[in-house]
């Protein structure tokens, strides 16, 4: 896996916060799979698929629960 | 992927908060299939598919209770 | 849409938010499918369906968790 | 549906917690489905088929953290 | 259903809160399917089942961010 | 199961917090399906199954929001 990928919780804004909460959730598939081969062959599936689709909505929005309490919802 | 597109969590009232956690549950999609073309051919097939239906009030529910939280429940 | 369907998360009780979570569920599922006479027609298959009943309690489950911190859990 | 079923997520103790998210879990299924006879029909199904369990479970598990919250954990 | 068999949600530190999440997931099982014959019949197919068992890890997290909440992290 | 796998919530930083989500997300599976040949015979099923490393996303990102309140998200 990468070396150093995630440095902080800590964003400058909401949406920063959110593209945090994306590669959150991409972090976990390289995880599970490293491979990038196997990841590349299956990404075509789940980006076509509206249920695939749907879930993965799903795990950002669970990511971004958590980034945007980190930064109490960029209202300091 | 649009510049600017979340500029805050903060909304004038519930439902709008509540339109927000609808946004930022399409923009997970769009981040996922950036091509407009494959997301409008897949969205008959979620829109008109129980299974789906409820899978997206799922990730607009976890999303609504993020921004409920960002405004305090538009308490004060 | 609807002009105005949502004015609070605050109810009067713990029953009455909860019919306000079934409110929110169903809302998202409008959003996502205006059309009434599709949704009519799909209604029966997702209230039917053991995996899609269970599917649904828990999208009012989270949104419950909503309305509940919203009102205190009814303990003011 | 019926009269008064929620008085409060107030209970004595972790376990009535527990039996309290249950009957919160059910009566989603309740108001989506309030023919009795066709509940009757597919509980059945769903009880005996692993993926309609542990779905069960994750509905159970949401509504257990929402009424724990309420009680402060039973630590007063 | 078992007399009583949850106590507190209070643990000595975060792996018996681990343990208690699983039990908190199990019971929920039971309570939904109370034939222990009809559970030992289809254990074997969720316990062998990939997807059965990643939501059977998602029921655990959820219990277990309810009893890590109520420990305090095991932080005091 | 392994005498003691779990010490602490309490990580060095947020990227070692997320790799405790990782472990406390695979340890579910473990107690869900003990036999290490198992395991290992289902391991590429879902490793290369769209769906499947979604919702193991998902289970991931629940447990790490779980890590990061307890490290109060690694602002102190």
């Amino acid at each position: 896996m990468e070396d150093k990928w995630l440095n902080s919780l800590i964003t400058k804004d909401a949406q920063d916060g959110y593209e945090l909460a994306i590669k959150l959730s991409r972090m976990a598939i390289k995880f599970t799979q490293p491979s990038e081969e196997i990841r590349n062959k299956i990404r075509p599936e789940y980006a076509s698929n509206a249920q695939n689709l749907i879930a993965s909505s799903q795990v950002v929005a669970t990511n971004f629960n958590t980034v945007a309490l980190a930064n109490n919802f960029w209202k300091d």
